[in-house]
């Protein structure tokens, strides 16, 4: 028979078991923590109908899209998580209940140019808080927590949440009259860590903007102001009672850092930051960024803010909001990459391999279905191989314990267990055994999935 | 602005926030079982190039098949996923160790006429085992215990795993001299329960099989051997003798028998029914389909079988297995409708609601942060409204504990823990809050997603 030669498309993520486990233990995290801060998990449709996905869709997004014809219908596959949520809280507004929290972890698709690290089908991991017409500033404060705990279950330490307000950004052009060009203006801004501040300077009095020298300066001057949370708040405290906006988004950046420490923030893994934006109009205050502190060059691995209307495209409802997202599938990418998984996180299908020497299986199998009444993920091997080979078997698989029953271990009522990691081998009851993997286990179920390399 | 009416295609499953997460409990559930098994996740993409997907499919499936051009690629979405893992084990073969165990729960596609019940997008929850040329028997002699074991948690009890040996079928038609037959005559014959064993006959003696009336009886006569399992199998071997595959088919079967009780499966979870064939040619050996007692209309909820060649399309490996797969999407919609989910599982997206009366917040969010560092899951409810509202909002989401934080209370350094159960209100320290909490949730997280309503 001719044969198919099986290939994945390029620019989608198929892991081998091991990785596999170990991006499964990394999305079972998020969740939990997600799920602390009473986030309900969502799951939507990848497909929707075109003409819903892309109500507000337009420029370089819609060419991304992965788009066709299927009977009548005109569907699109979806590219975030946040369209099919404003879809959702518009379609389900009745029967929902505000602040409404949910969290989804799913795969959405951009058809993207194949690029080493750029992925096609990737997974998003969002969680969002949506209010009905309004929404209190502590859910913006409660944010930077939220991510800290995240990546810290993960085993995440060296890391930094940058925040900023759009409305400090705002008010502050408001004042040099500069409001009309402060979207393009904040775009500039945007690009400072990867082109610094001469190139700014000259963005932002070119032909395009067009500002003075005077403007830039300030300007400048403004996003320079750095260091900890209470220089930065205190410095901006002197552009104080120039501009309502700036006042009002300078009285949301004080709530935020005031609650930090209660949320269980520490000081070192958050900073205020006056030069992040966050590219999109849609996003009206608080924003968020985050930073893996020895690899800055990787941007930001949780970005989101507040928004005024989510659903604007849907609906009249004023729905405001404030969510994150994490590219999961471009941060377990980067992290294998960069060194970052834990090798020593147990990744083996099970916790134990039985492997019966006698013809009848019974006494195996047996052994084997108590284990698993006790929670102990078992495997059982009963192919006819030799002993040498079954050895490699487990040590392939990386299964931490193997469990031999020969007529000498039968007639005794008890098992050989022996421990892959040190080699030692006991015979002990059933009891003893699930009490012994019980133990071993506890302690590696505590392990996090990254380990940060010691410098 | 103009609004874009949303909506979610038909044929698409979305849940509100209750379902979602019994149905997610459902899933953690089925990932809980098939894991003990020593069972590995995987993960494949949703997308795959036409030419690889479709190496195999034809006719009726093809049909339903969301194929599409996306530049110069010609794509479609997965339609099941035994033909992503046959792909995979084929394309990872070098890196794969054998048998590979693998459990896959994921989102399949099929453009099938919309109507109530019928999904075009929707769950399979699939484990397969794969051997390396040979597999042993006691593979297949496993599954009734996972498929047992899986609904078990669930909570399902009435329910029976239904066995047969496709061997024990071939053979059975080749004494009869009917082995260029048999496939159709096991399609016809896969259908007497819903049919009849009149309307059985009819097809089989008709002129499309046009078999003797001899022949009709012989296999009516075969068919009808029921009883328990060893009553069934004495039966089967007064066939023994006549004909070798027949003999081999018999020896399998007993030996799935034979370790049944050993691998914790009750006999009346369990029957060996000579009626069940499974449509496909795929299938070589144990066949297995499984059904809800009370709701036997509904069909098998759980089938699979052993199959010779997963990946004949793709190698010339020799590569058997044995599998079964759960239609996770229709399974719940189904015992949605027949009332069969545990209304009393704890679905609201918190355990806690906590409500600050004071305007400073912090030592409401300490006491969150407190909780969450616990592993509870808290959320805190800071809008501005009034008390009513707020005790409303923690009605609807179905949180059972409030936490009301006053003055009194803080300066107790105390809260008020109210059970929105049995309306109890206590003044109690963090500390009494959280083994109060962590005691009552260890009860409600050992409740099953499924209840079976009571005769």
């Amino acid at each position: 028979m001719a044969k198919q030669k099986p290939r994945t498309l390029s620019g989608f993520m198929e892991l081998l078991p091991a990785p596999q486990a170990q991006f499964e233990r990394m999305v079972e995290l998020m969740r939990q923590s997600y799920a602390l801060y009473g986030f309900t998990p969502l799951d939507t449709p990848v497909i929707e109908a075109s003409e819903v996905l892309l109500a507000k869709a337009g420029g370089e997004t819609e060419k991304q899209i992965y788009r066709f014809n299927k009977g009548d219908s005109d569907l699109s596959l979806r590219f975030d998580l946040t369209v099919p949520l404003a879809k959702y809280v518009a379609l389900h507004y009745a029967e929902l209940s505000f602040p409404f929290r949910r969290f989804q972890i799913g795969k959405v698709y951009r058809g993207e140019r194949a690029q080493r690290g750029r992925f096609r089908e990737f997974y998003q991991a969002d969680i969002d808080v949506i209010g009905d017409g309004k929404l209190d500033i502590v859910n913006e404060a409660e944010i930077p927590a939220i991510i800290y705990q995240t990546f810290t279950s993960l085993g995440l330490r060296r890391f930094q949440v940058h925040v900023n307000n759009r409305k400090v950004l705002s008010g502050f052009y408001a004042m040099l009259g500069l409001t009309e060009k402060s979207g393009d203006i904040m775009r500039v801004v945007d690009k400072l860590p990867k082109i610094g501040a001469e190139k700014v300077r000259e963005l932002l009095t070119g032909d395009g903007l067009a500002l003075s020298g005077e403007q830039a300066d300030e300007i400048l001057k403004f996003i320079s102001i750095t260091g900890s949370n209470n220089t930065v708040l205190s410095a901006l405290k002197e552009y104080c009672g120039r501009h309502e906006l700036f006042d009002q988004g300078l009285d949301e950046l004080s709530a935020v850092v005031k609650y930090l420490g209660t949320f269980g923030v520490p000081e070192e893994n958050f900073a205020v930051d006056l030069t992040i934006a966050r590219g999109l109009d849609y996003y009206t205050g608080t924003v968020y960024e985050t930073f893996m502190l020895d690899h800055p060059e990787i941007g930001s691995i949780c970005s989101g803010g507040r928004y005024d209307n989510l659903a604007e495209y849907y609906t009249d409802k004023q729905l405001p909001g404030v969510g994150i997202s994490i590219g999961l599938t471009r941060l377990f990418y980067v992290l294998q990459e960069q060194g970052y998984l834990n090798g020593a996180l147990l990744t083996a299908p099970a916790d134990v391999l039985v492997l019966p020497m006698t013809d009848d299986l019974s006494p195996a199998i047996a052994l084997a279905t108590a284990l698993r009444g006790a929670g102990i993920r078992a495997q059982l091997y009963t192919e006819q191989k030799k002993f040498k080979q079954k050895m490699s078997y487990a040590d392939k698989l990386g299964v931490p314990y193997i469990l031999l029953l020969g007529e000498d271990e039968i007639t005794q009522g008890k098992a050989s267990l022996k421990d892959m990691r040190t080699g030692e081998q006991e015979l002990l009851s059933a009891a003893e055994i699930i009490e012994r993997i019980r133990l071993a286990l506890a302690g590696s179920a505590a392990q996090a999935p990254i380990r940060e390399p010691e410098n």
